[in-house]
C-alpha cells in the first residue's frame, strides 16, 4: 500500500518531535511536510530543531532533511500532504483560524491543541470512547462548506487514565452518579521547559492551571450524545477533579472513587468488563491500537507510572486496586501515557479511526 | 527550672534519632537514658548510631556519651527518667508488653508504635484534637493497677494533614458527612531503608501497607468521645483514603474533598475558622505548639511539601486551595511534617500535654 | 538455524530477569533453564518472581512456565541447555565453586558475578576490547581438564563507559600515561534494593564499596597480553577513579581526563578515531553487537543518562565534550547502560562472540 | 549598638531573596532599601515578590513593607543605606556601570554578579583565604576618586568547596602542582527557573555554560598577590575542572584529585592542617563566620549535599574521604552550599571583613 503523505504542523516544538517520533515507520502514514514558525521556515528540519531536539533517539534521515515550512502560508502544505496534525503553540484565537484555514484549504486537520475543544461541530475523539462522535464530521463540513478539508481534536491529557475504564462500566449498562478523581501528572504534560526542576525535586505541587476545569468539563462532551449536528455533554453524573504535578518524566495516574447511581456491578465484574473491554480502534485493528485498551494488573501495588506506562507502546491505559471505597462504591487507580496515548498518539489513532471511516 | 529527665527507648533507629535531635534544647526536658537491642546494650550512643545516623548534623555531645540499655531490662530506667518515649520496632505483642512493663515499673510511656492504638484503655492523642482523652488515663491507671505508669500514643503520620482542619469545622458547630482523602505521602514515613530509590526516581507508589485502614479508622477514635472509661468512635461519617508514596523526603500531603452534612459553612467563613483556630497546646503555650496550629496559605499552588513542611517549626498543618467541589461540597490541600508532627514531635507535644494536665 | 537452548543460574533475581527481558527474541539462544536458590526451586518461573519481578514488561509465557530448578544440583542442568550465564548472587567462595561445578558438568558459564574475575584463567572479556582473551580457554580447559565446560565474565559495569573510548585510542598507535575519572552512577548498578530513596532524593553519595579499586584494576586486567597462559595487566600507564552514585534509574557517566605518553592525536583525529572504530563484535555483525560501538555526539550537553543511555539498543557507549585538558591533554565525557551493556548484554555479547569462535 | 542600614538592589529575583532571608536578625546590619527594575519600583516588596517568592519562610514584616525603588534611580538610595548587596540581573556592561554609580554616589558594592570579577582594580573575596586583598581598595578608591564607595565581588559559587581546602594546604608551606576536579552542582545554582525538570529527574548534565572556566580561572585570582595596586594570579600550578549538574536542590560537591609540588604532607598532616584551619573570619569571630571554616568528616560516605550543606549554617565547607590518589597525590571530596556560602552568605561575610578592617 502506498504510504499517505502526512504534516505536522508546529513540528519543531516537543509535540511536533513526538509525532516525528511516533510516524516513524507507521504503516500507513509517512512524514513528508513539516511547517512551523516564520523563524524555522526555510530550514531544514535538522537545523531548526538543532539545540532543542528532546527525543532520545534523532530524528529519521528523511525528515531531518525536509524543508521547514512558514505554517502560516496554507497554501505551502497543498499537494505536499493529505492531513495535517496540528501541534502549534500560539494563543487560541490564532491557532483556531490557522486550523481553519487548513481545513478550509481542503486539507484535514487532527489537533493537539485545545483551541478547537469546546467548538461545537468539531469533534472531541478518544477512539475508544466516542468513535461515533466521527459523524460530525459530516455537520462540519456541510456548515462550513468544506469538501475535504475537517478538524477534529483529542482531549486533555489528563482524562484518558480514567474515562476509559469509566466508560466501559457504562457500556455494559452501569449508570453513575459521581467520581471524584485525584491526579499524579508527569512533568511532561506541561511542555518544555514546564516545571523547573528547583520545584519538583523533593517536592509536588497541589496545582495546574486550568487542568482540573478540564479535567472535570472534557469527560462530560466525550461521554455525550450527538444529535442535530452537535454533542449534548452527558450530565447523568458529575466529576470533581483534584490535579497534582509529580516529579515523574511520563505517565499520568489518577486514584479514583466511584458512585454507581442505581445498581452496581460485583468487584468481580468490574474486572471482567475491563479485561474484555474492547473498543473500536481494537475491532477495526487500526495500527496504534493496543491489543487490550485496558490492562487490568492483579498486583497490588500497580499501576506506576514507570513501570505500565509503555504498556501497549504507550496507548494502553492499565487499571489495578479495583477495591470498595468506605464513601462510595469502588476506588481504583488508572495510568496512561501522558505524551504518547494522552497526546500525540491519540491524535494519530484519531486520524487512523477518520481513515478507517473513509473520512479521507 | 530543672530539667525533666526523659528516656529514649529504641532510641537508636530513625525515630529514636528523632527524638534526639528535637528533644536537643528542649526547655522542659532532657534525655538521661537511651534503650535498644541487646545487641546496641553497653556502647556508648555515639558508637551505637555509627554508620546509621541519618540526622543531620551530629547528636549533642552529652547523648553520645550515654551508655545505651538494654530495652528489654526495665529496671534499669529506674531512677533514670520521669517518663520514656518509645520508639522501639519490634513485632506488635512484644512492643506492647515492653511499653505495659516500663508504664508498671512506675515510668510513664509515650509511643511512636502502633501496638497500642486500639488498646481501649490507652488513649490516641492529636493534642490539638482531643486533649480530653488524656482523661483515659485515669481509668486506665485504676484498672491496671498502675499509680504513677501511663500510656499514651499518637496516631499515624498520615493523618495529620486532615485531621486537624476537619475538626476545627466541627468544632465551629458544622457535622460532616463524608471526606475522600488521597495522600502522596513521603518516603521518610516508611522508615529506613524505606523504599528503593529503584522504586521512587521518576516513578509514584499508589500503595502503602495498611495505611488506608489507618488513615480511615484512627481519625474516627481521635474524634470519638470518652464514655465510662472508653472512646466511643465517632461514627457520623465517613472516610475513604487513597494512599500514595511520592518521591519526596518529609512532608505528607492531603487531597480532601469534604460534605457536609445539613448546614455547611461558607468559604469565608472556612478560612476564618482555620486561621483563627487554637487548641489547648496553644492555649497552654506548650514549648513544642506551634503558634498557630493550621497556617492557611493563599497562593494557588500551595501548601507544598519542600516549602511548607517546616512551617511552626515542623508542627504546624499548613492548608490552602480551598474551593468548591463540584461533588461535595468544598475541597482543599493539606501537609503536615511526618517525621515531626507526625511523629516524634507529636509525640513530645503529647507528653507536654500530659505533663502541664498533671499525670506526671 | 535451530536456537541453542542456555540457561539462566541466580533467575530470579534483578540480573537475572534482565537475562530473560534481553533474551527474548534472542536470534541465536533460547532460554530453557532457570536455576535459583532452594527457596524458588520447584516452583513456575512466574510464581518464583511473584512480587520481586523489576521489568517493565512480564516475562515471556514459556520462561514463565518454566520449573525453577535448585541452582546447587548441577545435574539438573544437563541436557537442558548448552551454556548457562550466571546471575548469582551469593558470596565468592560459593559462586566461584558452584560456577566451577557447571563448567566441569560440561556446560560453559558466562558470568555477571566478581568471584572470578581474577582467577589467573579465567579470561575478563570486553568483547571489542580484547576478543583475544577469550584464548586463555584453551589453558583453561587444558588446565582444569575440561572439554566443554569453560568460564568466562565480563568486568564491573563502572568501566564500560571510558574503556572501549580508550582503548580506540591505543589500537590507533597512541600511548597514556595518566587518566583521572570521575564516574556518576546509576541506582540500578547497586542491584535491588540498593540505595534506599531517602539517600537519593536531592543528593548524591560520593563512596561506592570497593567500585574504585575494580574501577582501576579491571581495565589493566582487559588491555593486558595473554602470554603463557595467563593475562599480563598493562602497567604502561595508570588510572584514578572517583565513584559516585547518583540518583540516576540507569546509566553510568565518566568525566575523563587523559594524559599521553609521547605524542599525540589531534582533536580531530580523536573523534575521526572513535567514529570510525569496529571491534570484532561489529566485524562478525553478532546479534547484540551495536552497529556503532563508540558513538560521538556533537552537542555541547551530551551525553546524558536518560537521552544516550539505550543507544544501540543499550550496547553503545556514547562519547562527547571532547576538548583541552588544562592539566592533562585531553578531556570527556563517556556513557554506557550498566545493566545492559554493563551486565546481562555484555555477558550476552560475550557468548555470542565464543559462539563465533567455536568454544561451544 | 546601632545597626548598619543596608540595601539590596536586585533584590526581588532569587538571590536578592536569599539576602533578605540571611540578613533577618543579622546583629550587624539590617535591611532598609530595596530596589529592583523599574517594573516593580513604586511597589510594597511583599507586592513585587508577588507569585515569585521562592523561599520556604515568608519575607520579615518590615522588608515587605519597604517600597521598591528603581536601582537604575542611584539618587534613591543616599540617605537611605550605608552599603549596598548587587543582585542585579542584567547583561555584564550595565551591571558594571550600575554598581560604579553606587560606588561613585558614596555608596560601597559589594556584588554577587560576574562583571567586576576581572575588573583589575576591584577584590573578589574569599574571606578566609585572601583577606588581604581587600587592601586593593584603596588603590581602587584612589584611582576612582571614591571616598567612601567601593566594590568587591565574590567568587562562583562553584569553587568554594575545594579552593579552602587546598588554600590551608598552601598557607601549610606546601607547593602544588596540578588539580584535577569533578564538580557535581546543585539547580540552584542556575538561579531560577534553572534547569527544567524534563532534564533533570532521572538525568545528570556533564555541562554548565562558561563554568569550567570559571572554575579554573577564579581561584588563581583569588590565591594571587596583591602588588603595586593589582592582583598578580597565581601561576604556579593549574586547575582542570569537569561540571555538571546534578538533580541535587543545595549544594555543590566536587571530587578532587591533587598534585603535590616538591614535598606532601602525610595524609594525617592533611587532615590536621584542615581540623585546624581558621581564617581571618574565624579570628575576627565575624558574625557569618562558621566556627570551623573546613569540617572534616570521617566518615567513608561523606560530605553529602543533603547531609552537609547547611554546617555552620550555610557557610562551612565539608570535606572527606582524603585518600591516596594512583595518579596523584591525594583525592578528596569537599562540599559547600552553593546559594549561602557561594552567592549572598559569602557576599554579607565579605561585607562584615570590609567592615571589620574600617572600610566603611
Amino acid at each position: 500500500m502506498k504510504k499517505i503523505r502526512v504534516g505536522v504542523i508546529g513540528g519543531t516544538g516537543m509535540v511536533g518531535q513526538n509525532y516525528v517520533r511516533l510516524l516513524r515507520n507507521h504503516p500507513w502514514f509517512e512524514v513528508t511536510y513539516v511547517a512551523a514558525s516564520p523563524r524555522s521556515a526555510g530550514k531544514r528540519y535538522a537545523e531548526a530543531v538543532s539545540g532543542r531536539w528532546l527525543m532520545p533517539e534523532p530524528a529519521p534521515e528523511q525528515i531531518n532533511a525536509l524543508v521547514v515550512q512558514d505554517a502560516n502560508l496554507v497554501e505551502s502544505a497543498k499537494g505536499k500532504c493529505e492531513l495535517v496534525f496540528s501541534a502549534i503553540e500560539a494563543d487560541k484565537d490564532t491557532v483556531r483560524k490557522l486550523e481553519e484555514e487548513y481545513a478550509k484549504a481542503g486539507i484535514p486537520v487532527v489537533s493537539n491543541n485545545s483551541a478547537h475543544r469546546n467548538t461545537p461541530d468539531v469533534p472531541m475523539m478518544l477512539p475508544e470512547v466516542n468513535p461515533g462522535h466521527a459523524e460530525l464530521i459530516r455537520f462540519q463540513r456541510e456548515q462550513r462548506g468544506w469538501r475535504k478539508g475537517l478538524i477534529a481534536v483529542k482531549p486533555n491529557c489528563s482524562i484518558q487514565s480514567y474515562v476509559t475504564p469509566l466508560f466501559a462500566l457504562i457500556q455494559a449498562g452501569y449508570r453513575l452518579e459521581a467520581v471524584i478523581v485525584t491526579t499524579l501528572q508527569a512533568v511532561s504534560g506541561a511542555g518544555f521547559p514546564g516545571p523547573a526542576s528547583l520545584q519538583m525535586i523533593d517536592n509536588v505541587i497541589p496545582f495546574i492551571k486550568n487542568e482540573e476545569e478540564k479535567s472535570e468539563l472534557e469527560p462530560m462532551r466525550i461521554l455525550g450524545q450527538l444529535r442535530s449536528g452537535r454533542i449534548i455533554p452527558d450530565d447523568s453524573f458529575k466529576i470533581s477533579a483534584h490535579c497534582n504535578r509529580v516529579p515523574v518524566i511520563d505517565g499520568h495516574m489518577a486514584c479514583v472513587s466511584v458512585k454507581f447511581n442505581g445498581r452496581k456491578p460485583s468487584i468481580e465484574e468490574v474486572t471482567k468488563i475491563w479485561k474484555s473491554f474492547a473498543g473500536e480502534p481494537q475491532k477495526l485493528e487500526l495500527p496504534s491500537a493496543p491489543p487490550d485498551a485496558i490492562i487490568y494488573r492483579e498486583e497490588p501495588d500497580r499501576p506506576q507510572p514507570r513501570m505500565d506506562r509503555d504498556a501497549g507502546r504507550g496507548m494502553a491505559v492499565t487499571v489495578g486496586r479495583l477495591r470498595r471505597c468506605e464513601v462510595f462504591d469502588y476506588r481504583f487507580v488508572g495510568l496512561s501515557h501522558n505524551t504518547i496515548r494522552g497526546a500525540a498518539g491519540g491524535a494519530i489513532l484519531t486520524a487512523e479511526l477518520l481513515k478507517a471511516k473513509g473520512f479521507f
